[in-house]
């Protein structure tokens, strides 16, 4: 393991994609189509159980593959070679018997997909009950509500939640609803025809898929990558939302607000030069981490053209993005649910900052109380002549209200000031976004 | 219209996009709104009725709008403007009342996405059947299957079609799945919170959405554009496919391969300077729509990170690329049916480009049927040396496989290169690609 | 003009690019090449006068040109057949002789790429000018430094300022070595080889491109699209370096920290709902901006793969994303400019918001005075813990320091603890950038 | 080294961006800097010495590095707590004085610019030099020039080549221009005002820079990083040209087409499933480098939008994706070169695709020599309607053109369908291309 790899991958997925990982679960692969040609009487039955019994990761010189990989250029020649030197004379025969490179490597992109997706529904789950939970707590936590970076209107720091989590929740549904169109395997042959095996080939994809735990794929889809596509704007999308909810404790974390803050991590050093920095790493590098992501959605949208019925250059493609991405994918969910189970609100400085505003964030329902007498068009009028003139006369907007007969014989200021007055649907549209 | 509009957009997404339609769909929001506050006593009925009345873009000064929006810098105040003018005292106060411009432009936005996986469904249906005829009729049409530009395996045109076929019907499921989660309105005030309307926030936006014939979103998502990144890369999915569909009959039309061609259109001039051309005009702009709306679903993904209760800069890129990749997405949907439903398949040709290949593309089946005799290593040895021999020598592969005993001996020549013999399991394949 | 073209487009682009000024540049290049054929005996005279006289846009129906472009699926043909109803026999017979539509649209594309350039370089110069002069002015000016959104070490804003503007001078160096590669036309026939002139065509092409002030390109670039990619990314890096400027513009003129904020712009209405508003609107669109161009930009490098002598897929790619790009970049730097030329700059809520921090973030000299006591390590050390301890009890730094022995017998704390020392070399930094 | 490290770097990369090669490097510049602040003062000349003594990779537990690096979850600290190991006790105090993480990191990464640049410097040298060989060797060669994928008119070979020289000329200017530019390192402190070095700050930079030999920025670039965006660009607009040159060999290689292919690699296998195919493997290769390389171009644009004096989100990501791209563009170089050095040229098959059009591309001469004598839209309607109703007929164009009189009068065919008489201005063109 190098000195950054824990930035762009966690223990599970490296245990996944890294080169020992990805081989040993070709050979399983491997294994798996020698046993099920086997039972269809494709190739000899000493040859399956030769095959079964050496292809395994723990008895392979990986070195070897690599150089030999080197060497012939091509892409599972160097595996099959080396495991030959570990076979007798029918396994090394039949070894691979029919099958292409993409079988192998879309079928454990399959795997993989599978994997991931199970990741993300188990991590997006805990990330779901992190925020309803939030949301429960602080449902009634005012605060100031902000648009285009400005003070806009008071509203509660479980609603904030609330939306994050009904977010969450939709991407649980997409998992889940593409789920079965994944994960897949594949085999296909040279060509997609199952070319080798004859009328033999539905009924030896199925049982190797089914060996393999893996789904059968409506057609062969060597160029047919929507899979793929789908597979990675869905982690694009999971991604970006983590990043959003990182983006928010970034700003919400600035000394200046200082409404929220991640949970330190026992041993971190924030800054050499500065002893005093605490800085919101999760955060930060969830926004890394859904960039890279995104890029390599945008590779395999466009390795949606692919050509004839093989095309190596968007497929090679995905050898690189594809893994990247999960893992990274992996890391931006572990550190999205430990951001949301530590995340530390403070409720006092969220009110002291509505407070700061002097009241000029209740200019709204200022208004739609002075409408009911005056028409929102004249209220309007009113209200934001009376807050520009307090804004420039340094009053709060009690006083520049109580300041102008004619909005002040309508209202009752004490009233209508109340920040609670001005949260509108808030506790309904909690309920309604936490709904199971 | 202009010029080159016909590129980028159909009679009916600029029906539903342009200046006018977008205004006029705006006016009829703004109109359910002034209905269903006067229902729920919001504002006084008089002012609804006025506002019904006089929301209707056939009365409208669309140059004003324009100017007006100029002049204050604000994206729909404008619009209300110049809406006032045509309204009474009481319309004219009440117009609008606690909406901002994201409830009428997400609202809109949820009627655009709406539309567009109307028209998705429907054009998908219609080349999904296409191609399934075109796999039926074709079945049996051999060809060459290609693989990195070079003759692999024969397969049929049919199993070509059903690939695709395939990889449409999948696209249809997902936006079946997604148009419940997408087809949703929205009514959130300033800052998500319903703020103007008290407690009668949620059934406020219950009826206006019911007026407009609109799911009702399970949570404001003012700062929530998942639906928008979801959208986006559903259409960039769907113009990828038609993009791999376009970029084959592109190659297969050249020239040199002429397997299948497009449809000539009536009246259509391919060159003024080469009178002989014939271009496949379709195919290659379908290449081009595909990248427009994947760079837009690009930046919809990046638009996942708002920020507060509501950040203009990727919202206000929506305004820009939606639109623009709805139009292209709906061309591409309409080329993409002409094209499959006129495509010419030229069967005479397609086996002349596989017999030009000497039989060397069924050096696998001889391999196979070797293999039964001597072990798949040896044989792939054998038929290689062979193959490579006969390719320097100038000799078909049946002249080099006669003359290597090591081979003929075990072999009938004659049945071993029949092209039948190396279509594999093409027709059961078929059959489940075309499974209802 | 629509409603909303003002947020995509400046007048002079809209001038430049829309389809009236393209169709009429059209004309121009279109006449400016039947003069040169007649110079160089290729058409009679005649029709080069005819052709010159006619080929304006004042006497042209756009609309026919629109209509028959669509009925012969031709890019130029409508403009031609519209065009020869004006003219007499002779220049009927010969306009436009040789050329294809590619001759015509990458000519224009150059002087396109030259305009820009212009425009660029012109608004670039006038935003270095207000940042210099802000670097200047706030030369002394101080303010907290951040890093990961936190308070780091002081700075000046001059110091900001200078960094800005060494980063636009750097653009504009960029542009200036790009534009002799950039501006530059193109005659090039059908393929490349100036087929329909014979030997005659370096020399027409070089008395077309005289005419029209454009540079004579170093071979045919039909299918060589370096310059397009190199263009679009050259506005893709000056719209995200004012896109980065608008950003921190956004940020530092949150309520809370309220350093900068932007020039009110007379007329221009914040909110609808909340009348208190006053948004950061140019440092919002800017970020949208950027992003667009930068979407395009990606669309021009995929472009630079091109095939054989004319692709259709990404050659029309270019006539969506390239004028957009354009008008989009104009946009942004003219907001850039207002933005910077009107900043308003708050040097006391700057110093206050440092003073706020209670000396903490003065901690590094602190440390770097000690160091020369008891060695870096040993300093980190001490003011690392005191500066824990300090934050932990609610104490200014000053008082955490001066509670450590080990430390306060080193120092004198209200020397160490003067901004103006913890600023570096922030002045000789400033005069370094701004040589000129 | 992995099983497939080779396709995505190549050794030269490898040992300057490998975990061992880059914390070498960053050694260095540790050792520079305090080589460097020994000379000025700043600290204790032993001090600089014993860590120019041991600031040595070889020296270093990397193993380590990376346990220390993740326990305090700081990029640098657990180097520098590694290094302190080998160290005395001033070294140990002294090491890394008043630096930040971005200072050893962006220095390198400037060292790294300067080093791929003159890696892209030497092999587009020797690219250029391939082509213009290339372009002289094939200036007569004709061959079909195609558009949009169909046959056009003919061009020679050593146009085709010329044209791809000039492309990679300009990328040749490109790199110098940036040079400058980009071989830049830094030391910027903290926030960039090199705060812990007082005034020595510039000349402390300036002394480092030397001894590293790097260039000087004219300002701190912490948050200024249009130079990563820049260089990121340049590497996607040559591995562009490269994919484009890939993606024509791929097509020209194809079997009906046959026209160049590849050298064959020794050793290399094309298939296992199909002995007898040979694959454009570095043509495709190309294709799927140049796309990882845009997709980091596209991820350095986006980081140009960086927040006050550092900023964790863009430049993280930077760590990710420029060594990776640096790493491909240098395989691409590689490729690209040995591709084509090696390129083989059938010219007889040229000659013979050429001739399979039976005349047809010579449409143009034949209607060029026809307009001198009946104006340029007769011609074409004569000439296209004799083109379309050849076709039809199955005739020659020469068969077709003697069966319409109008024609036939007036023109020697032999003389206007010699290919020769077709080619332009290809001579020149070539010669313009290749001016040195």
């Amino acid at each position: 393991m190098t000195v950054y790899d824990h930035l762009w991958s966690t223990e599970e997925t490296r245990a996944l994609l890294d080169d020992r990982a990805r081989t040993g679960s070709w050979l399983e692969i491997i294994a798996a189509l020698a046993t099920a040609q086997a039972e269809l009487g494709l190739i000899p039955e000493a040859a399956a159980r030769d095959i079964a019994a050496h292809a395994r990761i723990e008895d392979l010189d990986l070195e070897a593959v690599a150089e030999q990989t080197r060497a012939t250029g091509h892409s599972t020649l160097g595996l099959i070679r080396v495991l030959q030197r570990e076979l007798g004379p029918e396994g090394r025969a039949w070894v691979y018997h029919g099958a292409t490179v993409q079988d192998v490597s879309d079928t454990w992109t399959g795997l993989v997909m599978q994997r991931l997706l199970a990741i993300a529904r188990r991590d997006l789950a805990e990330i779901e009950r992190s925020l309803r939970e939030l949301a429960q707590r602080h449902r009634g936590t005012v605060m100031l509500g902000r648009t285009h970076g400005q003070p806009g209107l008071p509203i509660t720091f479980g609603f904030k939640a609330a939306v994050w989590a009904a977010e969450v929740s939709r991407h649980r549904q997409r998992v889940e609803q593409a789920e079965p169109r994944l994960a897949v395997g594949q085999l296909a042959g040279a060509v997609g025809t199952q070319s080798a095996w004859g009328e033999h080939g539905p009924e030896l994809e199925r049982r190797v898929m089914a060996r393999l735990d893996l789904g059968v794929p409506d057609t062969p889809w060597l160029t047919a990558r929507d899979r793929i596509a789908e597979f990675m704007t869905l982690l694009a999308l999971i991604t970006g939302t983590l990043a959003k909810i990182g983006n928010e404790v970034y700003n919400l974390q600035r000394a200046e607000i200082a409404e929220v803050s991640e949970a330190p991590s026992p041993g971190v050093v924030g800054s050499i030069t500065m002893p005093q920095k605490r800085n919101p790493e999760r955060s930060e590098h969830l926004g890394t981490l859904a960039r890279l992501v995104r890029a390599a959605a945008g590779l395999a949208l466009e390795g949606l053209v692919v050509e004839h019925e093989r095309d190596g250059t968007p497929w090679k493609a995905e050898w690189d993005f594809l893994p990247r991405a999960c893992a990274a994918s992996a890391v931006a969910l572990a550190l999205g649910g430990e951001l949301v189970a530590g995340l530390r609100v403070d409720g006092e400085r969220m009110r002291a900052n509505l407070e700061a505003q002097r009241g000029y964030v209740l200019a709204e329902p200022v208004m739609v109380a002075l409408a009911a007498h005056v028409g929102k068009a004249r209220a309007h009028e009113l209200v934001h002549a009376a807050a520009l003139r307090g804004q420039q006369q340094g009053l709060s907007l009690r006083e520049a209200l109580a300041a102008e007969p004619a909005i002040a014989e309508h209202l009752d200021l004490d009233d209508v000031l109340r920040v609670e007055r001005a949260l509108g649907a808030v506790d309904a549209l909690i309920d309604r976004a936490l709904e199971p």
